[in-house]
Formats: structure tokens, C-alpha cells, sequence
């Protein structure tokens, strides 16, 4: 029976300085770069092999898959890569301080741009230096697909057509698939497999770093609830995601 | 005009401890790592945009990629890998220290398997450790075609088949390909564009982890010749390969 993976990237380097990231494409930092080894490691352990490997097209989830296939002997997997698994697009607020919008703007503002469903934050201008308007990287696709700002059900909106067209696909043919990928892009992908309501995916985090597995039948539903490789570490992890709107 | 960037994988731990390796899946050592960084910044200085990277299906090209890529900012990009741009199949010299070897069968015998360009080594056994005939990564190729033992001339009859069909289509296109592959696959290539003779090919040392740069036609055929991102660093690294087969 298919197998899917899911890995949330590593601490990136604005993880670390607390700003919103989105789109901008930052790299690991050294904590980050350790955490992708580590999901190496489990990977490794687990025994799981995956097949092929998905990836977005942001430096932060690539470096985590490359490093933590090279951990698990791996490195060969084939791989695609797509901006519809990239993390939510932050619009205006790519590049801001969290705890510095959250003063300003106030916690009941902070949350809804953080964790409502379906209210997006106001767009980015083309010419922000934390744009991706003129980004070459995704010069082949029509701008009027590529979004400025974006709410978790526009990520389902944009990300769905890419599981059903082509990761589907892969598991439909029994491959064991792997994802790496981001905590938004990733909780779009939980919410549909596990058919979490609108109301209810806003608890639902997902810590970084430690495979997350499901186990699926023909019809591509889960035949068991999905497990984290390291459950102790994981629960560790959501804690610490979802401590950090609160963060100062 | 569609351009063509090779570049050999850096010093892999068996390069270090001076074994042969062709088709044994060995990692980059720290050297290795610090050159396939390097190949990035030259990357990047030269203003080269690759659209598109193809591997081999062995860790220390994928790895020499992965590193060049990251440090060039592009790790975004899409790529391919295949097992036609391994190394050369080195038969049953696989694993075998390679002063030992040259002591046990003589300068002759050893200049004939290292560069001859018909004459493969000797077979290698399906259940010696440094075979991949239970290799997962080949699992969907025809064990028919899987080489167990190969010369140069070898590696050419398998490496063109995927250069004319899958390569050249992308460069058609107008695209800026990156290759990242081995000593031997990238001398079969070199051999085809440069239309290099059986004889003369013997000479031709590529050096490790340094650009080497094709400017090419409609009909990719060379519009000037070649040229390495760092010229200097390419001559010493070409004399250090052509001095290895009479290291002691």
C-alpha cells in the first residue's frame, strides 16, 4: 500500500530572528541544518524508503530534503519540485518583525492574520523587496497565478491541484512519496487527507523536522491515524509552533 | 544560444584514500565538499543561469550539486537524474587500493584499464560488496542493461542514447544546462562535442569541482572553445589527475 512522508523544514535563519518569512527565500540556520540531519536519521531508522521525493521550490525545505537524504543514503531519490507546495505567501507582512506586528497591529489582528482560515493578509507590493514578483525562478508560470498574499484556504486552493495531478500519481502506483515542504503548505495537506473542518485546523501544528507518516489505502485515505518517527520530539515540537504567536 | 556547464564531482572519500571507485556509492570528503561550494561561487560570479540540473544517481555528484547550487542561490532548480551519467563502471577493480593494484599487474596492465579506450577491466561478480546488482536505486532498469564491467567507449554507448534524447532537447529549447557527474561520463561527453579522437581522449584530464563552460549552436555544436570558470585553478587540477595513476 502507498506510504506518504511529510517533513517540515528546519529552523531557517528568520525562523530564528522571528520575522515573517513566507515566500522569501531564506536558508537553514546551523539549528535548522542538524534538525534535517536528524529527520535523516529517523528516516534511516524507520526503515521507510521512499520512492521520490517532492520538494517547494524555497532553499529552506530543498536544503532540509538534501540533507536529510544524504543522512539516510538516499541522495539518489528522483525529485520534482513545485511553487504549489511552497509555504503560505505572508503578502505585506514578509519580512516584518512578529513581535514588532503584533504591538502594532495587536493580538486580535496578529491571530486572524496568522491563523484565520480564510482572511489573508494585505498583499505585497511588486516593488517590496520581499516581492517575488521579478523572481526567475518561477519566470515559466503566469503571473496572475502567482499570488501577493495568501490565506491558509487559498494555500488548499493552490496546492490541491498539484496532489491530486501528480503526487497522487506516484501513490497510486504504491510508491512510498516523500514530501518536504512548510508548516502551512503542510497543515493544507493534513486538513484534506484527515478532513479537518475550517475551525478546527487552526490548533493543529506541525513540528519541524521529524517525518510524519501515513499509511493509505487505493482511494488514497489513511487506513490509521499518521505518526510522527519521534512522537515524544514531535509533541515537543508542536508545543514550541504553537507558543510562538505569543513569543515577544 | 543554449550554454552547457560540466562540472566534476570534488574529492570523494575513496579519491582520498586512493581506491577505485566507479559505481560505489561514496560521499564527498571534506575537501570534496569545500570544492563543490567553490564551483558554486564561480557559478555565481559568472553570471551563468543554469534552467536546469541533471545528475548522476551517485551521492557525490548529487552532493557536489546540491552544495554548488546552495551557494549559487539556485537550489530551486528542477533536475534530473540518471544512472547514464554514472562513472565508469570499474568492473572488479571496484574497491581495490589503487597503487596495490598497479603493484600486482604492472604499469601496463594498469594504464591499459585506466585508459584504454576499449578495454574494460575484468567483470565484476554479482555478490562482491562493491557490486549494485541488488542496488534499490537500479531496481527499475533492465539488469541487461546495468553494466557489471566498462570501458570508456562503453560509458559512451550508454551515456549518448540519454544525452541525444533528454539533454539535447532541454539545450534545443534555449535552455542554460548544468551537469554534475564523474571524471569518465563527463569525458565521453567532452569526447562527443569536441569530436576528440579514440587516441587523443586519453589525455584529456578534467578537473574536480571547477565549471567547465560550452557555448553552443542550433545544432549544439561548439560556436568557441571551451572554457573553465577559473582557468588557472583547472590546469593545476588537470596536471593533478593526469600525476594520480603514478601515485604511489
Amino acid at each position: 500500500m502507498p506510504k506518504l512522508i511529510l517533513v517540515r523544514h528546519g529552523q531557517s535563519e528568520w525562523n530564528e530572528k522571528n520575522l515573517f518569512t513566507g515566500w522569501v527565500d531564506v536558508k537553514l540556520s546551523a539549528v535548522g541544518e542538524k534538525e534535517a540531519k536528524r529527520a535523516g536519521e529517523l528516516l534511516k531508522e524507520s526503515g521507510l524508503k521512499p520512492d521520490i521525493l517532492f520538494t517547494s521550490k524555497l532553499t529552506r525545505a530543498i536544503q532540509t530534503a538534501n540533507l536529510a537524504l544524504e543522512n539516510a543514503g538516499l541522495a539518489y531519490l528522483d525529485v520534482e519540485r513545485s511553487w504549489r507546495l511552497n509555504e503560505r505567501h505572508y503578502g505585506a507582512l514578509q519580512g516584518k518583525d512578529k513581535a514588532e506586528t503584533l504591538a502594532q497591529y495587536g493580538p486580535e489582528q496578529f491571530k486572524t492574520w496568522r491563523r484565520s482560515f480564510d482572511i489573508p493578509p494585505p498583499e505585497i507590493s511588486d516593488d517590496s523587496e520581499f516581492s517575488q514578483a521579478n523572481d526567475s525562478r518561477y519566470k515559466l508560470i503566469d503571473p496572475a497565478v502567482l499570488p501577493k498574499t495568501e490565506s491558509l484556504k487559498l494555500v488548499i486552493d493552490r496546492l490541491l491541484p498539484y496532489w491530486q495531478d501528480t503526487i497522487a500519481k506516484q501513490l497510486r502506483e504504491g510508491k512510498t512519496v516523500l514530501i518536504a515542504a512548510h508548516g502551512n503548505s503542510l497543515r493544507a495537506l493534513v486538513k484534506h487527507l484527515d478532513n479537518i473542518s475550517d475551525a478546527d485546523i487552526a490548533d493543529l501544528n506541525i513540528p519541524t523536522g521529524i517525518p510524519l507518516v501515513y499509511e493509505l489505502d487505493e482511494d488514497l485515505k489513511p487506513t490509521k491515524p499518521s505518526y510522527y518517527l519521534d512522537p515524544e520530539a514531535a509533541a515537543a515540537g508542536a508545543a514550541a509552533v504553537a507558543a510562538q504567536g505569543s513569543k515577544k
